[in-house]
């Protein structure tokens, strides 16, 4: 922490900011300047509250130094961390796509997705059974049978399953069903349930909440690792900004400052960050241009009667075409051994 | 809904609009402009998915007309709500404020804290017994043993209890030991919450979240609603932008605009909403001239030595001096008659 | 500036950024830390550029300390700056209310509106000659023609004129025949015409960009003081957010942010700030209550049949209510003795 | 534009907006529905203020339905327009960068860049003579002597000059000095130098003002074209959001939304886009994926020394890498002849 003083600030002001780091257990170092006084703190090995000083008499500023993330960070694990989903893997040299419908509507819908997912040759699997929606009158998803369903394409396609859980009960059921349970972006910061996955031993695929900063991010991730589950992937959906020609604004940046702070993949969903049908394949070529290690893809079979988000889901046509041109991106992107680390 | 056809639409295209319409249920009436062809939508009783038609031949663009929400709306109920929380109101004539300090600390603290408040003459306590902090290695509140203190603090000084609930554990004890479970900013989204609230016989405090418009702030409130609490009082807080000389934005033309859609009172936040003692104040005072029913204000008797949001904290001496600024403001407007509706 | 190094940085890495601390002609002091250094700068005068340090070696951070801002600044001079318009002041003890109508329309539209304006006992006027539209092909304005109109109003009715100029033209003849020369929120960055307002002897208004921070709107500010004119009044009139049920958002907390940073008053304009006729009062009895100089608000005399921004504009009735309620308020602070500085 | 009525709107208020519809020359077509009546209105050839209707008693909403542009639309023009600058085309099937410092600081320091992006094959050359700093205690540039120095550079090294006017005066000098009139973000609503550069015969490179809508910047072409000059590129160089983790937030959906609206070209500008150089590469690929038209590449010799904006800047090796990259994932974008229209 570095305090700032005011051109103004006594030499009892200083004194009694000195004091306060005293007491707090760390040790307080006098920078004279040309036409004011700072004061850095060590001492510290966790980060400070600037609350302790905001307020105290002379203090212009209190600045924050130390990050306070620990887990997530390449000081503690300098190599990339490789999470085994099922029998697959993601932030490894393969470019991991996870394709699937929003939301589970029938047996029929979930299972002429999943035959054109199987044949595109890409290992995951995701379908909405319980579905956070932003009205209470809007479909709200089949619950526990839609789980069970997707335990059945998991067994049919030796696809490995990827779906979003809102509860305890929904985590349990993913845990039991499922190779990798979904945190969506309304509860990035629902830190009971970031507690309780943490206890889970499947991995965890975390969306970045819609305002979400990027320490938020890593700070979440942090909640389930501090549990003691380490397999944690995070996931670019879009945040919320005044733009309004896409649903929400794709922020790619995210992805080299998370390859640059953290040992944990991040892979980008396109389908939700743009919410227009002709965005998703542009966007999600660019996610991998920029080093995503994955993509998340909605695809439905006829996406204007989708009960949910059809106005993002791709064709099976549009899909295999996608999935293609993103293979292309990816070959060029590895042939050039491209580094982002800092 | 109005689905806009572009201006190179054909015959066809239109009729493809007609049928999915008729499909759907709903009547299609087609408007001829000067250079395109609009086509309105009636028969419908809630809103609709403009996914239906946004990617059909021809389609330009898919307008939702319809608002989506019912219970919370003045067309359901045109006088304002009144809730009552313990032994007060909120919504009614009297100002609401609830203060006390962010986080419960200590016996010491919280008792402290509650003789001010007390003596202030307000009727509503908080205090953070449950604490979602950003980083799982912050003060994360007394937890159980905190809501039991503050059954006591009620007990003793005859105030309404308000304090957050993260989860189902939460809300149980609230509801046991307290008058209102709020439900903060990051869990606005957390539908199974909101489900689980909407189920108990408490009045629920809904924090509007960080990045929510209006209408998602209504139709969480919807959620509470449509499981039979009709209990719900809002709170603006502060948005996220990209302004950092506060923590957040107020955005204090929420409170007309919901004073105009719904029968719901609205209070205010400006500790949280501003982030800075200085401006705590202020914009308490702006709160109650816009229209605001309550404010929430945090106390702290030492804010240099709080665990939690200290920079925000107003002393004892400063929140006495709130108190008779904002009711000087709140006799203005009430002698003023002022009305808020459309 | 304060330089904060990796945990792994070297004494070589360490060495190279004092040996640049010195080639700028500063003082580095290096301050050792639990698990990494920190460098302080001392020395300089104004503020550092953060790019002569972050892409060194073993550099995690470079933290910017001292403000770049001097004239705007309270430690040039602590006492608050009461700015001269016409014959009447802003800053002053008095609440400034500027009103009139968005664009000059008429000889008639603007003489009606002048009369209800002078009726109402406020002393400053405003009305558009030269309009920013965002589409080329909207109404742009009377013009010379427009402003010549207004001259007439300052003789008939004593009023002093508020308006915007778009360029060196329109300052020419705003400094001619106006009072006060407003730089509208689309211009705020516009550094050349900054520049020439800064060399006129009129006093300027200057709007806040829609996307401008604190610092930035100061140091906008700080280009016309720099250039030898010190009468510059701030105004703040919303900003864009993700929000859309108001225009813009309007930040009230910058209003106490600037008095505690500055000597210059700031007043608010509702009308802008929200877009709605509705918003307006309650938003400008918010805006005195927070410690607003003064208010701009638009009046029409048939809003319905307004050339431009109609939704905003207040009935002549809405208006006189109007600057009834905000002058009630006023009296509360004033009878307050209410203190913003830090 | 359709109105639509409250639920409790009468006849008489029906008659009202029809009656109004019909002074402004349109046709009213209603629609009643379930609960509430909707009015179209039709006859418009451009879009209608909702102003005109949103006070009218018994209104709810007043949508906008058509467009507000004409000449950038494919609607006037559907093939894709190729820009002259120079000997070079900007929006062919070439990728087009434009390379070189931020600003120009001596003639050592541009021949220096100048000789490497010769080298390297691209076709356009930057390098700020006016510059826009946020503060006035900033480098300003070299002013005319820096543009005399860049038609320098054209001779010598065969390269098209790209380069930012401020003002009428910089837009003389540009016109005659170089071959592409830069309009900074800061200045993407300065209407009145949008006219002027209209007026101009040389290309215009237009920045996307940092909180602008796709509208926004769409009608700020259209003041340009509506002056006569056809010849303008769009350029995506991020916007302003709540994220700090990049200087800017890149809006890459921007991208494939311009090409789905317009016939004009769009480039994309990393280093302002992020701010940072570890991230200008991954963003440079990102811009080519997702379907950019060109790049905006910052370099200097030896950014740690740079005036302005050193922190972006790329070294020569960096850059010539960059080329390399970007050159691939293009061919990758042509072989899949991958197609952005609507």
């Amino acid at each position: 922490m570095l305090i700032v003083m005011k051109p103004d600030a006594g030499a009892s002001d200083i004194e009694r900011v000195l004091q306060v780091i005293e007491t707090l257990g760390f040790r307080g170092h006098q920078l004279p300047g040309e036409s004011r006084t700072a004061i850095g703190v060590t001492g510290n090995s966790g980060s400070i509250d600037p609350a302790h000083f905001e307020n105290l008499s002379g203090v212009a500023d209190a600045i924050r130094v130390t990050k306070p993330y620990k887990l997530i960070s390449k000081d503690i694990r300098p190599e990339k961390s490789v999470i085994k989903v099922g029998n697959g893997t993601i932030g490894g040299p393969e470019l991991a796509i996870i394709a699937g419908p929003c939301a589970i509507e029938s047996r029929e819908q979930l299972f002429a997705t999943a035959e054109v997912i199987s044949r595109s040759g890409v290992r995951f699997f995701r379908g909405g059974a319980y579905k956070p929606r932003t009205s209470p009158y809007a479909f709200q998803g089949l619950g526990d049978d839609g789980v069970k369903m997707l335990a059945e394409v998991r067994e049919q396609f030796n696809l490995n399953i990827v779906t979003e859980a809102m509860d305890e009960h929904g985590v349990d059921a993913v845990e039991k069903y499922g190779d990798c349970i979904q945190i969506g972006a309304r509860n990035m910061q629902n830190f009971s349930l970031l507690k309780y996955v943490g206890k889970t031993r499947k991995p965890v695929l975390l969306k970045r909440g819609l305002s979400a900063t990027l320490d938020e991010l890593l700070l979440a991730a942090e909640y389930i690792m501090a549990e003691g589950n380490y397999d944690v992937i995070l996931c670019e959906r879009g945040i919320r900004t005044f733009a309004t020609h896409a649903r929400n604004t794709m922020d790619l940046s995210v992805i080299p400052a998370v390859h640059r702070l953290t040992h944990l993949p991040i892979i980008s969903d396109p389908s939700h960050g743009t919410g227009h049908n002709y965005m998703v394949t542009p966007l999600a070529r660019a996610s991998v241009a920029v080093g995503a290690d994955g993509l998340i893809i909605e695809v439905h079979p006829r996406p204007e009667e989708a009960l949910c988000d059809g106005a993002q889901a791709l064709t099976p046509a549009q899909y295999l075409d996608l999935v293609n041109q993103v293979q292309l991106i990816k070959s060029v992107i590895t042939s050039e051994e491209v580094v982002f680390a800092a």
